[in-house]
């Protein structure tokens, strides 16, 4: 066995462990401090596998889903965590993010860097069935810790409801049965002023 | 669609949360802090995927193997972490995650419970070659945690290589060609002063 690959590819391992610094703008579900990355990844491929069976496409390859989930934000070891609702924090993500996949998946063994990386890449276009269940997984998520914290990223971004809207329609589209649940949610949301109107 | 089905895939997402606050031995491989259960099972489930190759059971279903990884540490949520060379903390450990299991699964819908319980079994048995790359990977992770550390971990409680030895034993079995990966590092680790004799 080629010693030089298991050493690129624990190199890898190794590295990955920066998801864990990098912090996001939602709170653990009970308020104590923000979540990170590697908590986020790892509650959304759960999500993803208990939520499967709403999936629009009923042949969804769900190995693929949770593969591309567990290393999608990867790139925020370089790139940083970008708020959702942070238009200026986004003009140039793609660049600092396209540089953070070089380097990082360039780690790996070259035939795993290259399909780690269309993974990525797929994850990121958004348009197979695939990367847009994970997509919806990954947007459903800080949603349920904004709601179980009384809003508490929300509030402190001034967020409104129809920007939550719009970043969630991937919800409804990907996984319909899971779009009258969101709607409810961010209703009772702005109800209980969790969520501006 | 049924409300009530979602509202308990809901509940489940919710409570899994406290993953997060379950902190282990380990140290992040920086050493600023004890890793906590929901980031550790992130990284066994990429480890996963990417050592594949190195299985032993060609025929190895990776899909369920991080089905079964990025579960199997929910029951510490209520039953909390046993360190891996703590003898007296695993005497009850098993009574211990086996009314967590029953409390915390049985907040799923009843075939999801089923299924998700019976995984989890599996994995803890240790029998199918799934259980056993997915053992490999869990008790491998903590050993690279330790060896970037200088040992921190493994000083803080005295602990001896024969023990980690006896401990890895499976990750050679399940996957082979990481047997001297894990055997130099060993090596290296008692030479360095991280790991006792």
């Amino acid at each position: 066995m080629d010693t030089d690959r298991i050493g690129k590819q624990i190199a890898f391992v190794r590295e990955i462990d920066g998801l864990k610094h990098v912090l996001r703008q939602s709170y653990l579900m009970n308020g104590s401090r923000r979540e990170n990355d590697a908590e986020h990844t790892w509650h959304i491929a759960v999500m993803a596998l208990l939520l499967q069976e709403h999936a629009a496409e009923s042949a969804l390859d769900i190995g693929k889903v949770v593969h591309m989930l567990l290393i999608h934000d990867v790139v925020e070891i370089d790139a940083g965590d970008t708020f959702a609702y942070d238009v200026q924090g986004h003009a140039d993500k793609w660049e600092r993010e396209t540089a953070a996949a070089k380097r990082i998946f360039g780690l790996l063994p070259a035939d795993q860097q290259a399909a780690w990386t269309d993974l990525w890449l797929e994850f990121e276009a958004g348009r197979t069935p695939e990367a847009r269940y994970a997509a919806a997984m990954d947007r459903l998520h800080p949603v349920l810790h904004n709601f179980y914290t009384e809003g508490k990223a929300w509030r402190a971004h001034g967020v409104r409801v129809d920007a939550v809207r719009k970043r969630l329609a991937v919800v409804a589209e990907a996984a319909p049965a899971l779009g009258p649940f969101v709607a409810g949610l961010l209703e009772e949301a702005v109800e209980k002023g969790y969520l501006l109107p």
